[in-house]
């Protein structure tokens, strides 16, 4: 058991370090893995060879957001048959690693069937293994590519929404690289708009409390060479106050069947000031996020998360002297009670636009979600 | 010299100390003020012996909000005749210690002047010390019944609008008695409800990025034993859309001659998000917080603070290893620009009503404004 557990290697180039990727030195193969604790302070590459090393790297959120898990979790099937470990019992702890983590399960069943199957049709060890790597670096290579189709959608809506160019883009919490196979959701379309040199500014809201904006996507912001600001989330009322936003881009953490997104906290506030100031609302996500089950954001139910996220403050990777329970520095009074939802839901009617790597939705209405989705399922049967 | 600088005091009762006191132990008089760098961790009293131990505490933010400026100004001029110092050069170096805070200025020069008076009048330096002394209590005394008065017209005012009481109030920043010789100003009129009974939950916006909701008015929230939660800025929105806010109350910096209200920046978001949700959205402040010579918002200048406060995060009084040029932990990529607005302006449409120690004025109208400054002219000459 040697080569288990962690290993850092450091001095990195920058602008190389993808989030996930898989690699096969002479020692044996291993998942290399961006270590988001450690951003936008250090660039460090965390090195697993099984799984265990990767469940701990998915507890400590050194790799996070959810097309990504699932992602990460499909390799980490790759890696246990690889190295010839339990592949189920591997699969059992990295589907368990964060059980709210809806598509890491899915990224590791997919990956276990894809290893069944082989098993089942006689393939040995080594056939067994390859199969299982195949179905994660195609999973890997979907996403990328549901990436690079929402970012040539979004980029043309935009367009046609703001034809004159120079387009001031606002964003929320963190959308790229970081939680993708590709280069992400919304922030894949302001990128793509960057390339084509018609990004004027990216203002990015820094996504209180768990800071991921000014953590994350001032780092991907930074990272890609755009013109970026970053702006505490209350300051954003005052860029619409001076027409200095020309569109807002966000992701979803689901979709509801009417169209109803439930996104990052704070979502929901910008949509508002978009409508009070004639500003497009754009949401993209891929269609996997589309929840048909959920008829409508009233059955959207709200994580509420820990109250120290709020009245403590916590710095990237840096516990320090004093601090308190949730490891930060304590910024209210001793048993302040906070209300901090995880995420927030904006009705449809709210929503200019939903981009998917299927086509955009505009109007949002069910019948135009509904239609994308059963185009979305006649594209994977067919 | 010898007592000269400052002096701390502690152990005392956290219910007990006010913001700031006039004492005079056998070693002579002393400013008393409530230390608010080192709030919510630790109630400290800070003892000031002449004008420059004052200038240090309103340099570091010891002491601050533009009412209490003024008093402690005053105070500081009190401080300096009754022991002997040069006045002129006390009143100087204070009302220099923050050139942007006007209340300061006009505490200093309105002590200065009855100082001036005093001595032109034939008293000697214990008369004029003892003149000086009565002006800054004078001043203090009316912002404390502004204050009284504010509390009472607001309260009133939340009563008509929500008549059946209950009141679920959202503030923003900090406007109880740490910025007042009184109450305050939207804090006094929540206080003034709790103590009838009829305030079933004060929100507390946090108010990045300096946290004067998280760090002070929950301080005083918990003193005063209301029912408060703390929330991230862009939470507010989650709870508008849940019908969990019956009114918002907030202060003013300026308030323009068409009723356009400057206040901390995420006033404005939330006047939005009110208007959106038919939620009265209420200001409390002076009537000296109308500036007659500024005719709209804008022509408010908007001050723009240094970026590190939002790319770095600061713990009250608590430097730590490996902080950065702003005294705080990075949060944000090395070289990232911020845009970070004092405050923000809304305008008169999205205000439902102001509140001052002369009255409502609601709907707010540039005339309704003139008549209430013109009352509270007649009400200052009488």
């Amino acid at each position: 058991m040697a080569d288990q557990g962690v290993q850092f290697s450091e001095d990195v180039r920058p602008s190389e370090i993808p989030a996930i990727r898989w690699d096969e030195p002479p020692e044996g193969p291993v998942l290399v893995l961006l270590d988001q604790t450690r951003l936008p302070a250090e660039e460090t590459e965390l090195v697993c060879t099984d799984a265990p090393a990767l469940v701990e790297a998915i507890r400590t959120l050194a790799v996070r957001g959810a097309p990504l898990l699932g992602i990460a979790g499909a390799y980490g099937v790759a890696l246990a048959a690889a190295r010839g470990y339990d592949v189920d019992e591997a699969a059992a702890a990295l589907a368990a690693a964060r059980p709210t983590a809806v598509n890491l399960a899915y990224g590791v069943d997919r990956a276990l069937a894809a290893y069944r199957s082989a098993c089942a049709g006689g393939a040995d060890d080594e056939g067994a293994a390859a199969a299982v790597l195949r179905e994660a670096r195609a999973l890997h290579d979907e996403d990328a590519q549901a990436s690079a189709r929402m970012a040539v959608h979004g980029l043309t809506l935009l367009d046609e929404l703001l034809p004159g160019g120079g387009h001031r883009v606002l964003t929320h919490c963190n959308t790229g690289a970081l939680v993708s196979g590709g280069e992400g959701t919304a922030f894949a379309v302001a990128l793509a708009a960057h390339r084509e040199g018609r990004l004027r500014r990216l203002w990015v809201d820094e996504t209180r409390p768990l800071l991921q904006g000014a953590r994350l996507t001032a780092y991907e912001a930074a990272r890609s060479g755009m013109a970026y600001t970053l702006l505490t989330d209350n300051a954003a009322g005052s860029l619409f106050a001076a027409g200095e936003v020309d569109a807002v881009l966000i992701g979803a953490d689901r979709i509801a069947a009417d169209g109803s997104v439930a996104n990052k906290v704070g979502s929901y506030p910008l949509a508002v000031l978009a409508r009070y100031h004639h500003v497009p609302f754009i949401v993209v996500a891929p269609v996997t996020t589309v929840d048909p089950d959920t008829p409508d954001g009233a059955c959207i139910e709200v994580e509420q998360r820990a109250g120290h996220e709020v009245t403590e403050v916590t710095a990237p990777q840096a516990p320090v002297a004093g601090t308190e329970a949730g490891g930060g520095i304590p910024v209210a009074p001793l048993g302040t009670q906070a209300y901090n939802p995880a995420f927030d839901v904006t009705p449809p009617e709210l929503v200019t636009a939903i981009v998917t790597e299927q086509g955009v939705v505009s109007p949002v209405t069910a019948e135009g979600l509904a239609e994308l989705c059963a185009r979305s399922r006649q594209v994977t049967i067919s």
